[in-house]
């Protein structure tokens, strides 16, 4: 079948040149999309009078069948024919005759992959949110179960002051329902229509945009037919929120490979989610984890993949736009996967409650406890610091800690002390005297999760 | 002075390894908003009875004189004091006395910084929304004068179809409108104050942050203070929107260039955006649409600069984290830069519309017109594309322009041709034609300004 | 078959995770690399006697029979068995029985993938090396036909001086000169061998590395058995070659899209280059160089998506790492196909020398020469590039170009001004008397293309 | 002063795009380099008869003052002169009157502000190539007192086999040899001379481009003038390079950062690079290494941004290209810093030795050498996983490790199991057997170490 634009050209194109410039090896992806696209637009054309009720039915029941053989993936696609656009069409004029040319009318294929791309993001996003919210259920069930599992909370992955094990994985939380926010706030800039935008211009035929954008379920339409074909924003916002996220999953991703090493032993991952050596017999590698902080990388990439394209382009429509589509795809799979993998090891991990707390109680992380104390009975917060810091020093020199530490040795350090530091230097208690608003006491802990609760029971509309 | 956290040290550093990791060269941007959170949590301090009234006032005294001096620039900072909060406790403290470091009592440098980060934002993304709504305003001014003027429509910078300049010019309010949609969302996120998460854990006095959020006017606080803490999604998402605000000027700024160059000559550039050369006398550079063009690569490249950071960072902070600001003051600079020149270049520039309208008479660009003729007429689109298609390289050929084939030539390409292709063929016919809506047709483009306008008019309360 | 390594293991992964964590999707590439690595692997196992001479032959027969099917495209691969290795392993073992499981001694996947990489990098670059000489012959081909081609030469996209076609392409041969360099530079780093490393530690049997490395034609062995496992640097820089590569790639479309233009009209792209549109019937697009230019981001993303994998990574092997894969495949696609479609598109071009020549004749791009005639009659060049600004102006103002000024006009500017200013302000005098070493002269450019043929000629052997 | 290049125009630009658009405020960095090769061109002038050897005596006297000036810090600079080169010239005309005008001839600012460029990379790259040398030493250093430490060897973070210390330490010693060789090659591209190349197409003066580059150092001259203008891939490549050595120290950043936690505690950093908390007084965080991995993101950030700038730029110079610098100058910054403090901290820090071996003898990462035990006895490698995986998990069970266990149990597994097993599975045995070429087996290592010596020793000739 020779080439449908080909009526200007003298010569054919080599077969290579058409492998290198073809989508049709990608874009397939977007089957369902484009048979969507085109039945509405079809409707739109025979309620305006653009064609006739039959012609319309006879297309409209083309496409169905083209729709079902899809869906069994009874479609073959070739190179020649370009794009999933251009196999569509050939297909349907096979099936209906030349009846199908008329599909085509008033529309081009700027705005037609423009549509079916908005209609993939939109169906897309929504999964996406619907498996942050599932991890974030994951971190709720997990916290629940340890708002009063102690740790060591770190800052420069050094040990800093003993946390709620609850309270750490909340952080995450936090995240998620920013990004969950992120990727909601983005769907109404995902869900105009651009069908109807033409090539560039519009269109001479009397259309009516709104009748397409409605039978698609989107609620708008491009105000500006220029705008509408090249704009791709919303791929970019949709590959900036996905970047974020990854980053997020890659810190988790990092606290998990640490928490399982042998010098942690937080957490034993799920088998299911780790794998062993060829090599060594002993290992069990959190590889799940690495791999979606490895991940993150290839997001990163096709952000800034997308970016470079755009940068420069003049109006409107330019074949570096084709590039738009495979890290959007890549990306999509990367997210959704990476999600649920992390929902099932948050389910799935074994929390070594004692050795966390043991090591709240090897350390030095109660210090902070003792400069408040002394803040408290009048002392300036920069002099009780440095108190305190020497207090410290002298455990090191003496290879012990500051519960061991004589009260004589405290009250010569500064006269204030009193029997009642050995109280205030146990973990335990450092956690739950941290009880302002967003902190790791136990009670403030509670009350997050409460709230975190009622977020997600309350479940977007989307 | 030695350095406030020395206790625990028993060397002193170099002084480059000083300078190598001291934030004051570039965080001293944030003088004002630092003074600023200290004053509410010193206010809230003595609300919640942690320090007295007396000392309370004593400290806001010494605050307001540094924040006269910091107005009138007569505060010089030192490396050894490593960045703007010792820098300035050490300035309190030598004011008013030890009492200075009560400052410091239930806070860390840890939330200090990040609640002046939220300041700082808040008060530079309102300013680029503004600065958005002004290019978006000198657009319309532009556009307003040139509904009817015809110039040539570009796909794959071929002449596509002609359509009125005032369409493509407001193609960019569009991407604007979006940008500032991102923008003004994101404020919600940047407005939550991290003030009291102390460290990472919370703290043990019984302070309220609240008091602190409404004083400094955010409007709520962050849940979970290790996140508040290591939070950077704000700057983030700051990045990623300005990535894809000057993916848009890249774009318009190619488009300026073409449009100035010679071949084109669509516009003129005012003098003041424009600059000679050292050794060609004739030339006019359009040095400003360049440089912001340039200027993109900056801040796609701050954004790939933070995601690298924050990529597998475990809780809380970690003193990677410190290298959030250069970038982002950058950005704020380059972003504000770059939308006051852009509204410049376009309220000055002059329109050469003769040029542009006779553009439109001498190509191929009407041809579409053709095919939508036949196509009207029952015959199928694809068939009428190829005719079309054989039609104009019959021109090619020939060395002529489709207006220039005699009647009878069309009628042997397809006997439906009439006379009337003639009107047809003409492009400001063609341009008043495609009146599909958010099409190129005056009318259309007449409705599209009068909504922009009431957009822009009914500004955002931000 | 149960999983390799999973003696350890009490739980079965579920399919999905093994999905998500397999690589044999996209590390089947390497079939025939991983199974040449086993050959010289085996062969050194029994040349070491660490297995019997008759064990070896076993299994090389083994591994022939899997050779032979590969490239008969015979074998399917499954995700239970996670990636190539195990993969052919298995097939190996059915073949061969248990015998087979000795050809993973001394031998770790970790070695075996980079030895594998390293082979199949080593092969791609000299394909590349080879196409960026057919494109720089191309270019060498299409430069002698335009010697004295004259044309503008422009600086920010305004016409500055008229300059030679040829020595304008003849700048991109020396960009790839460069990146011909290095590429081949690279070379060194890439052959090396990291077999035998083991896991990470070498290994206990007395294997001899410098036997696989002499089977396999590596120039040398890692010397560090803990860096041989983890180096990814010859992936990187092989991305950040082609990176620069590509950005030279997307200049050069940019100036053909510039130069396909109704506005520019330099040249014409052969239709094998160059497509048609679904609705227009008279557009010929450059698509091939518009894509070439979109993949340019494709390939920065890759490169910043493996920067961000490797950012961090403690050694030796991460699971981040299996990342490392897909965008080095992609990029050697993007980039020998682009190589490939340039060598065609500049071939077949077809140059309008008469529209290049014409256009240098209606601008002022001359001016510099007036100054250069000023200054060499002893006028500071500052104050002869001002007297020639002024006469540019009057020009414009005028509606004509300088050589159209009245002598009288010119003395009144300045009295060194004579008659032979006219043959001065000749564009073809103007790039004659450029005859500076490696300047647009007609003369200059012709050595430089004997020097280019040279380098061409004398092929590197690779 | 009015502008040098005002002469055509009619507007005076207004200030603040005039600050926008001057490059003043940064390229100032390049003072010296500007004056150098002023005085190299003004040299060559003479020599070629184009200006008198008086003229040319007055100007170097005016430039050797400017000289002097710049060195002792007393050249304030003005944005209205817009760049380094012209507050240069402006500078120059107030010490030696209109004959300063001169200096320009046969020259553009496209050409100078390239040669600038390409002296001061020169310089800046060869500091970093000696800098690099230094790190390596200071690794020698630590892996000769290391060579019989024994600590755990990591993949997936998790413990695999036992390594020596200083076989750890020299993995970084061969990723920056890697590195120091790119950065070796990379000099005779940015060795060469642009200098003569003029606007864009060379000159009508009689200039000998060889005289200006042997005057200043250069190894060549660019073969086209513009490539010569436009190139800016010698600092891509620099970047690259630049980009892969902070990934490189990044990685050992993390390692530092690990190995300094309480957790594995193997290192103490010196306390000149570490710092405390203002909050925490018991912290000693490793800032300097958190920094330097962090700062990895600003030097990637740079690359992407030049890459995005240079993407679509047709020839020859436009004014994106004024942002090749800030990135450059800022990278030169970062890695000299980075790579001088690594030195420190490697030189300076402490070894846990003995906690480093205890770590290996409380795990199971000599499970390896039971399976290379059974292999040797003939059992084929994938068997002997298989049954050493069970008796770890055998140990789990019982809460014990491999050592712990008793023979008859060995047997009970596998009946080749003998007595001498105890002796294979101790930590030192398993290190010293892996004596394979490059492995850790500490001969291997000395082995390493010298041939690492004489690479130093023998530093390049540069």
């Amino acid at each position: 079948m020779k080439k449908l634009w080909g009526g200007r050209f003298t010569k054919s194109a080599e077969e290579w040149v058409d492998e290198f410039g073809a989508s049709i090896s990608f874009d397939q992806e977007l089957v369902m999309e484009d048979i969507e696209g085109s039945l509405a637009h079809v409707s739109m054309l025979a309620a305006c009078g653009i064609i006739s009720d039959e012609e319309a039915s006879t297309i409209k029941d083309g496409l169905k069948q083209l729709k079902k053989k899809a869906e069994n993936d009874e479609l073959s696609y070739s190179v020649k024919l370009e794009d999933i656009h251009l196999n569509l069409e050939s297909y349907l004029t096979e099936l209906v005759g030349p009846v199908g040319g008329k599909l085509h009318t008033a529309r081009s294929r700027n705005d037609q992959v423009a549509t079916d791309m908005h209609l993939y993001l939109r169906k897309q996003v929504k999964v996406i949110i619907e498996l942050i919210q599932e991890m974030q259920e994951a971190l709720i069930d997990q916290a629940e179960m340890n708002i009063e599992t102690v740790m060591p909370g770190y800052t420069h992955l050094q040990r800093a002051q003993p946390i709620s094990f609850a309270h750490h994985l909340m952080a995450y939380f936090w995240m998620l329902e920013r990004d969950k926010e992120r990727f909601s706030e983005s769907i109404k800039r995902i869900n105009l229509s651009p069908l109807g935008a033409g090539a560039l211009a519009g269109t001479t035929f009397p259309i009516d945009r709104y009748v397409t954008a409605d039978l698609l379920g989107f609620e708008g339409i491009y105000e500006n037919s220029l705008d509408a074909v090249s704009d791709r924003d919303f791929i970019l916002e949709f590959l900036s929120n996905s970047s974020t996220l990854m980053m997020h999953l890659s810190r988790l991703s990092e606290e998990f490979i640490l928490w399982s090493s042998q010098e942690f032993k937080f957490i034993e991952l799920d088998d299911s989610f780790a794998t062993g050596s060829s090599i060594m017999p002993q290992k069990k590698n959190p590889d799940m984890a690495e791999l979606i902080r490895g991940k993150t990388g290839r997001v990163y990439g096709n952000l800034m993949g997308l970016l470079t394209v755009l940068k420069g382009l003049p109006l409107a429509y330019n074949k570096d736009m084709q590039e738009d589509k495979e890290g959007m795809f890549d990306t999509v799979k990367t997210v959704t996967g990476s999600l649920k993998i992390f929902a099932g090891m948050i389910h799935t991990m074994k929390v070594n409650k004692n050795h966390m707390e043991k090591a709240t109680r090897t350390d030095f992380s109660n210090a902070t406890e003792l400069a408040d104390y002394l803040s408290d009975k009048g002392i300036p917060f920069r002099e009780a610091h440095e108190i305190v810091g020497k207090l410290v020093l002298t455990c090191v020199q003496q290879g012990c800690y500051l519960g061991d530490l004589p009260l004589a040795e405290y009250q010569k350090a500064n006269s204030l002390f009193e029997e009642d530091i050995y109280v205030v230097l146990d973990p335990v208690t450092a956690v739950k005297r941290r009880n302002s608003a967003g902190g790791t006491g136990f009670k403030q802990v509670a009350i997050a999760l409460e709230k975190a609760k009622a977020l997600v029971n309350n479940k977007l509309k989307i």
